[in-house]
């Protein structure tokens, strides 16, 4: 039996929270939250203890700490956890700051603990069953790869502002999908964007629209498009051009009905938000993490991926303020 | 070069001019109506005489007719022709009673002229298609076929009085395309009907919505629907499931753009009549007629197919008279 | 909080088990099974105590009874339950006699207890919507009904030969759909089969590959074709055609990813069977029985549904025996 | 009655011709090639006289002449066709130099006489439909355009050596597209490439996969990917994301059959090249320029067009060179 102590007791907290109650050898032994009514709220429903974070790290009932919480906590929080000896699962980003994911990196290594990187999207069944058909070489070498990817709506502009930007925050987890498929690191970084669907978020300096073009060394492409507005539902897609074929994965639509009318054949929207589009892979990244901390296999993406999509992330938002070609790497 | 003679210049004399237009080795030579009018427009149109249909079939400037009339004239014209030693393409139904359509039989076989009879479908490239994967064994021995087939609006109760009924006017093209895939004959057919679109249609003695299920001896199922009503366009698809699979054809869109809103995803209606949605089954119908004629392919499908569609068409209706399972052949 | 107690711990208890574990307010306090076994594997995940039917029917911790237990079982538990007072929910078919059923109506009557006859298919997520826009008016009156419904592989000959036939076995699932849908009563029913698939299953005296035929007193249409074969997965599909469109509820799929290669596009197979196809419909049936008993919803589909669905299961296999159509109600 | 001289007896000159003979109320009356055969052959097929190119634009029986030469005749026949008063339409490139385009452009508006820029895909009855809607505001402003432009297989590899390189030969297409859709003129372009399908391609100092990314002055952004390789056909699809929604075009596939399979479902392959993808938009182009130069509409694209494209492919052709994003306009 894996004992995880959960550090943040929000939305995401209590997505980590129900995967967890769904996975055998695993559960929830202590909770923690800077606010007391969701940690109270969330031990109730888990039977965990609520605590506060320093307790829950240093509690001999925590095995494995799962971070929820938000992002500029996570430094620290990331520290204690591996002097700690703990197994440590965070979410994206593991910080603002590819520095301080460095000296994350050095306090992971020295401790000798697992870290999981939380880019929930490579455990999508359909991104999964995609990539490891690619990586199988049915489609032969990688040429081009295409990411759609798009909010039903934005966020609040509070949000916006504290967010890092679009490239950091909604476009790192494409920029991760982008390494997880390319097959070779990105080398060159090509970013625009513009304000087209809130003028408060070009007044607060960030975009929400924006397109990104990535090259390798051996000159495969990767195009991803953001924007913080579809009216059809949560748009994430993803096809990959290849020597001997294509694979693509199409939206997760809200259900199989579709309507004849003289309007013509109408299908159901796309699943609304990630809550619902990635229930089976915020279930399967858990799993994943758990079995990694037994041992059953090799954890990934680890903090070293956590690293890499942000700088990718940096480099995106450096070529879309400098309007020029950046290289990485 | 083959020399055609056009007997009857309506809407489907016009469209087989058309196709004979794009046909290399083909030309109409002359035209005949019951009216002056559109047998003139039609000879203006493709540079041919127009005639009495006696003349005709007398010329000897022709060497195949081409019978698109009212399917009572059907009879006479067929002997006339047969006797000529004309080569015959003659719109379905050959005539409306399976004894006439036996006469024809004769008059064909004793002045051994070939003769087809015009089931469109079997030439439509999905269909033809579908069946052709079919007989090669790709999905097995058939076990199900299932037709659906709905006008997107009923004819004028005119046309519907003198048209023998929806079993022998409409369904007659699905029943046929039944035989073309259950690669063994029916032997019960069973058949049920309401008018449910139009009340004057069920007061003229007609339905507008039907089913039918056949049976072959070795017991293959068939199920038909058919409807005078689609408000999406002209519906035509056909599915046979089969030991090894499933092999289906949808229907043809009027155009592959699809839009997405907060409704869902919504693809264009389905072409509208069978105009548009058999416009290159009607062009390789006669391409196959001139082949056939030519000598480079044996003829299919001969009068005797258009008499065994009759005999299930006068099943169908017979059952749903009836109310009960009736055996043929 | 909603006492449960399971009657039959083989797969369908142990599916009704899981989906109990995530809905709130429900818990399983007893279990029982014909064999030690399986029983105390359930009571072991659940917490729950085993112990026989009788005392688990007796049982004061019990408020409602889960059967799941073989067929030939039900009357008697359903009997023994409505006598404890206890809400019962129980799988299809309540029993193999439409005369049994009727007692057991009686019984539940005389009780006053809720029953709910599982046909989970109602609960899908994509019928059920079907069913919701059906009856919102969205495509005016029901026309036509068409059902296919075919299973990846045949079950063991030795379940075939106690499961009643396929009419009653396999079929009752989608003439339950067609009440659903129809609006109305059948009131003729026209069944054909045969044995396609496994020579083994004709010698035994039923068929593999069937087709239904049902009308309804104004001339609505339902077709249904079943096979206990299909090579692509678990088949599932509906289509409504009514006086302004058609609605109808495709396959549910593996997963969205499609692969393009000089074979053209294809997509993943349909859901292996029913656990995974039907895995949203469990969870939401067993919601439906929890809020109906605590009073918040109309139990639906009742025992009266039961009965007429094997009503029509009867009919079919004495049509299919007698070769004719039969009326029924 | 329109009089059409057509330049050029090759593939695409007996695509032109093969769409006059299929409008009403225009003819080819003389046809000229730099070969004999081609021309006698052409002038066979359609009843036209053979000549001279000179001659051609000369004859008092050519209204409209149709360039359809390799690229680097398209000036002096330009040229000489307007001093004659000629209506043009001449296949694209117009030239590969700008400032032969702009010199082109002088000679036209002089003259008087009405030029058509041929951009096929303009006229494509898919994209047609999308632009159309676009432009009545059926989702609002334009955000984002993404173009996928793939062939079949590479050319030869001499063609490859004349053609000017992918951005000027093959996306040149693309960025006309880009400009029909967009409803600004891009500002930026930025390209990359490589040569991933055959070495042979990048050793001649071109790509055969690439990648372009528009942006106009309000923000509006296009992306194209293009690849001189698609096994699964010719690759051509369309998405626009505006402010209320998405309008895309898919691919159009052989034909609607679908085969289920344990491996899934699959549909044909796409349409496999230009000839057969784009055989309506051939037709339709035409159609436009006869009802153009008779006054029934604006002609359009016009040779602005052709310039403005070309200016797009030269702006990507140095972005490649020089691996940054450069300004148009």
């Amino acid at each position: 039996m894996l004992n995880i102590g959960l550090l943040g007791c929000g939305r995401i907290g209590q997505v980590h929270a129900r995967s967890i109650s769904q996975i055998d050898g695993v559960r929830v032994t202590a909770v923690a939250d800077a606010f007391d009514a969701p940690a109270r709220a969330l031990a109730d429903r888990t039977g965990a203890a609520a605590m506060g974070a320093a307790d829950l790290i240093a509690s001999a009932e925590v095995d494995a700490v799962v971070i929820g919480t938000p992002t500029d906590t996570h430094f620290d929080l990331i520290q204690a956890s591996a002097r700690a000896g703990k197994a440590i699962f965070c979410e994206k980003p593991v910080d603002m700051s590819a520095d301080r994911i460095r000296a994350c990196i050095t306090a992971v290594e020295t401790a000798g603990v697992a870290f999981m990187t939380a880019f929930n999207r490579r455990f999508d069944p359909n991104f999964a069953s995609l990539q490891t058909r690619l990586k199988s070489g049915e489609i032969g070498d990688v040429e081009i790869v295409t990411i759609q990817s798009r909010d039903p709506s934005p966020p609040p502009i509070g949000y916006i502002k504290s967010s890092g930007g679009l490239f950091r925050d909604m476009m790192i987890h494409d920029l991760d999908m982008a390494r997880f498929l390319l097959g070779e690191e990105p080398v060159t970084v090509y970013a625009v964007g513009a304000s087209l669907v809130d003028p408060q978020i070009g007044q607060s300096g960030d975009v929400d629209t924006a397109a990104v073009t990535l090259t390798t060394r051996s000159g495969r492409i990767c195009q991803i498009t953001n924007s913080r507005r579809a009216s059809y539902g949560y748009d994430q897609r993803i096809e990959v051009h290849g020597e001997k074929g294509m694979l693509r994965a199409e939206n997760m639509l809200e259900n199989t009905v579709e309507v004849a009318t003289p309007a013509g054949f109408t299908k159901a929207p796309a699943k609304h938000f990630f809550l619902e589009r990635y229930e089976a892979a915020f279930r399967a990244e858990m799993s994943y993490f758990v079995a990694a901390v037994a041992g059953r296999t090799k954890i990934s993406p680890g903090i070293e991926d956590g690293l890499r999509a942000q700088l990718l992330a940096d480099a995106a938002t450096r070529s879309f303020e400098e309007a020029r070609a950046v290289h990485v790497g």
